[in-house]
């Protein structure tokens, strides 16, 4: 059975754009005899459409764009994702939806029965899961029996998953009702180290009820997340056969075996996925050249402060875009070390990027002036150095605004969670490029990327350089923070992990340390309700995926709850 | 049978607060010899504890605090909210619940049954239904038995809402169980006009059944949400016979006739609620002094512009906190007015506030000169105009910085739905208090103070002057924006009812000014993403209510989608 996999990169919203698309697609996969083209999630809106769902000519207008794929369709069978209305007044408004689309018309419509609504997900926000009967979800496709199911709906493994969230099992259900393949339409966003979980979990899938499946996931990234497509086709016996690429789009056409067992070395393309570093990179890269394209802006800006953090952003700025499409600013001001300008230079000539110098002295001096009649007798203090951050924001911002570039903003994971960056200071861009990026891993990016690189990149001495912030005379991010190593290993149990401070502690942690990294973390939920929208690469990033309470009192780290670390 | 509400404003997180007050409530109960306290949903935690409820820790701290309440119970019954775990390992991991506690400890647990996932609401990303048994939900209090529901259990009444999003009807199915008595326990959030609907709503389920009601609403500010209290018993014909007082902690002690038909005129305290203009104060009011107070600010600042927002503003904020709380700063510029800085120090003077006069014109100039070799040959445009919100916003985050001061930002609802605004400018701060207020709503809001007011309080200048952000030579408003009452009656349509194009310009509007607010409003998203919690008081707030993607590109307007105007 000949299949295509049209893993493709649609823009959330842009519905006469993405039915295009799938048109093209469409009309690729016929040329290469294909009998089924199958699609991604929601493949006519985009994964995710968020709010938009709930304009009713939104909907209306998606409808109309699968009308339109399906007048398209000849010899060759179509399955695309769309919403569509749920015919019972009674409950949510809509399914989250597939139909088999076939010689002009619409011949089945097929929907979601399982529902994600944690971390980033709100699907219980807009749709009912499709009734408690699998049947409805076969489709004769030539002589074989297909059974479809939409992303999470592979996902219930209780073998696999620690926690089980949902009574049914479609998977198994489809297979009793008599599938012979299974075919998962997906939009399942990138986290580091997420497509080895797939290959395991849907292998095991495959193997408990040897058939084969078709595996076809959106690619590209949507403001936050980043879709890193890696669409697959596995045989009967779980293996393999064949691998789109990942983090593009790509078709591919496949012979499927049918049954169980093992049946071809490959059948089709076989792409190596990027793990890892290389990941998180790709991701990266990804994720920002299409929020920049989407967004519909040409260029970008990023304030250089000689530091790791923003020489990593501006490397990542020119892979994704090129390297005049990059403006770098270096802003010198009262404390900034000659080393900081001379590596601003150096990278910003490495990088063959447009660079300005825009000292903030006199700036600096006008507060202090202005400022001085309101604060007479009072001593410097964070205030200051803070303004220093707000005059390099403002000037970044004047850039963005006189030439149109997007402002990238470049703090990082470890300093985001403690609350070490300025709310409309270094905080300042439109999006949020390493946000989700630990700094020990921000190191390892930029070994990574120079290693890589045929000629010198990031300077070797933006990575070795002690960190600053450079806010006030010999300052270091040590004088405020743990080591770096130790406060990312604070904060992947206490963020992603969702461990507790005696939890923690009881892992060796040092308790005074563990309780004000956690404090920390918990009083600066207000600046990052007001941070950029950044791209996601863990299991759980600040912002969409975590929502915490500002104004709370939440006190863990009394001794009353037991710390085995309280004296 | 004596019934006491006990309508307490808990800390979200604040567990032992919260159990402290809870035990202050139960004891005043029991002084007015109830043989019942109730109290709201989920208020040993707080509502809406958000991403709290994640871990594991939370929960068992919440447990640990409903068992310390309940050794505190004697010779009265008590009814607490709290999130209990899920006792089946599969679905998620917790109820939204009720205690019955009795005789020192917790004689049973009941669950949600009807889980709001719309707006403002995530109920589906925590919490699992109550099983398919109401009887699981009737207690004994002494002879009577009661049927206990959770906030949206009492809201799935289909002659009064037009949309039905639940099969289960956990309402009748109490009756059918056989309750003499409803008891709900909520946390409602305020929205205009919703606490008359609430009453409407009420009374026509408890005239359907023939039973009295006791509904038990939190009250307080937590973040956005503004909970009004307003707490009421209801006699089995649908009167309202005891109301608690709105936007303020109350204990009401009622003696509740059983059976249907009207009973009393009264029998408890009827307090007045407040409706229209005077809610929107009073909830404001509210938000602002919880937001303040349990963040532990103890007093706030604002930039006075002289005009009409940042008037309203500060005068709120000296009803909400006194004017020794309250600091305002006017920060004068090349192209302010004369009358704004008059109006801004008779604000002042009226407010009896401190007050700043911090000129930005040097730091304009110098901005000017350190941008001059970039800018070199390019006009000014609107990059100028926001560097001057920008130097403000700077200004007064140096005001909040030195002071301790949580600064106040003063944008309305009409200049964020269209972007009229500067990100890091005059979006910088907080809290925004009147983002949810349209400028129309604004208006009247500024009249009604004046006229409560015995002294003069917002300059009538103020109100009367035609809005101008003054960022430019003989800059209005109306320069870039259709007159107020029209751009509010377009954004009443497109955010709060979700209304197409189409259906925006039959009724009667002009074509082109549709599209260009629409347009405005959807570009705006990104400021939006970055701006302060506001405090919701319409039915849709931007923020946490309003989930829209950023990259997105749905065009809505183009002909093709059948609008009536299309020529």
């Amino acid at each position: 059975m000949r299949i295509a996999l049209a893993q493709m990169n649609p823009t959330v919203g842009d519905i006469a754009g993405n039915c295009r698309k799938a048109i093209e697609f469409l009309d690729r996969a016929k040329a290469q005899a294909a009998q089924v083209v199958v699609f991604p999630e929601l493949s006519i809106i985009g994964y995710p459409p968020k709010d938009l769902l709930l304009k009713p000519q939104f909907i209306d207008d998606n409808l109309r764009g699968l009308q339109s794929i399906a007048e398209r369709v000849r010899d060759i069978d179509a399955i695309v994702g769309y919403a569509e209305r749920n015919a019972d007044p009674v409950g949510r408004p809509l399914h989250n939806a597939v139909a088999l689309l076939r010689d002009g018309r619409i011949v089945s419509r097929h929907f979601k029965t399982l529902l994600p609504t944690y971390d980033v997900f709100d699907e219980s926000r807009y749709f009912e899961p499709g009734p408690d009967n699998e049947k409805q979800n076969l489709v004769k496709l030539g002589d074989v029996v297909g059974g479809l199911s939409i992303c999470e709906d592979l996902w219930n493994d209780e073998r696999l998953i620690p926690y089980r969230l949902y009574h049914r099992n479609p998977i198994a259900d489809l297979h009793d009702a008599g599938a012979q393949i299974m075919i998962n339409t997906s939009a399942s966003p990138f986290v580091v180290g997420k497509h080895e979980f797939r290959l395991k979990l849907f292998s095991s899938q495959v193997r408990q009820y040897g058939q084969p499946l078709i595996y076809v996931n959106q690619v590209g990234g949507n403001d936050e997340l980043i879709f890193d497509g890696n669409s697959a086709v596995f045989d009967g016996a779980g293996n393999v056969i064949a691998q789109a690429r990942d983090f593009e789009e790509d078709l591919i056409v496949v012979d499927v075996p049918l049954g169980g067992g093992s049946r071809a070395a490959t059948s089709g393309p076989m792409n190596r996925a990027s793990e890892g570093i290389e990941s998180i990179y790709r991701a990266l890269i990804l994720g920002l050249r299409d929020y920049v394209r989407k967004c519909g802006f040409k260029s970008v800006v990023v304030g250089l402060s000689g530091g790791i953090d923003s020489a990593l952003t501006a490397a990542l700025a020119v892979a994704a875009l090129g390297n005049d499409k990059v403006v770098g600013v270096a802003m010198p001001g009262r404390f900034s070390s000659d080393h900081s300008l001379a590596d601003a230079r150096t990278l910003a000539a490495n990088l063959g990027i447009e660079f300005h110098v825009v000292p903030i002295n006199d700036l600096h001096a006008a507060y202090e002036q202005t400022l001085a009649p309101a604060f007479a007798g009072k001593p410097p203090d964070v205030t200051e150095e803070n303004l220093q951050a707000r005059i390099r924001g403002a000037l970044l911002m004047a850039f963005s605004n006189k030439f149109g570039h997007l402002l990238l903003t470049t703090g990082n994971k470890s300093e985001i969670a403690v609350g070490y960056c300025t709310l409309y200071g270094d905080m300042c861009g439109g999006l949020a490029v390493i946000s989700d990026v630990p700094k020990t891993t921000i190191w390892q990016l930029a070994r990574w990327m120079n290693q890589q690189s045929s000629k010198p990149l990031i300077p070797q001495s933006s990575i070795d350089k002690i960190p600053s912030a450079e806010l006030r005379p010999n300052q270091t991010d040590q004088d405020s923070l743990p080591p770096y190593d130790v406060l990312d290993a604070i904060l992947y149990r206490y963020v992603e992990e969702e461990k507790g401070v005696a939890e923690i502690i009881s892992e060796g942690f040092d308790r005074d340390t563990v309780i004000r990294v956690i404090r920390l973390i918990d009083r600066s939920e207000y600046k990052r309700r007001q941070s950029a929208p950044g791209l996601k690469v863990t299991s759980r990033a600040f912002g969409f995926g975590r929502r915490m309470p500002i104004a709370q009192n939440y006190e863990q780290v009394s001794p009353k709850h037991g710390e085995p670390g309280a004296k």
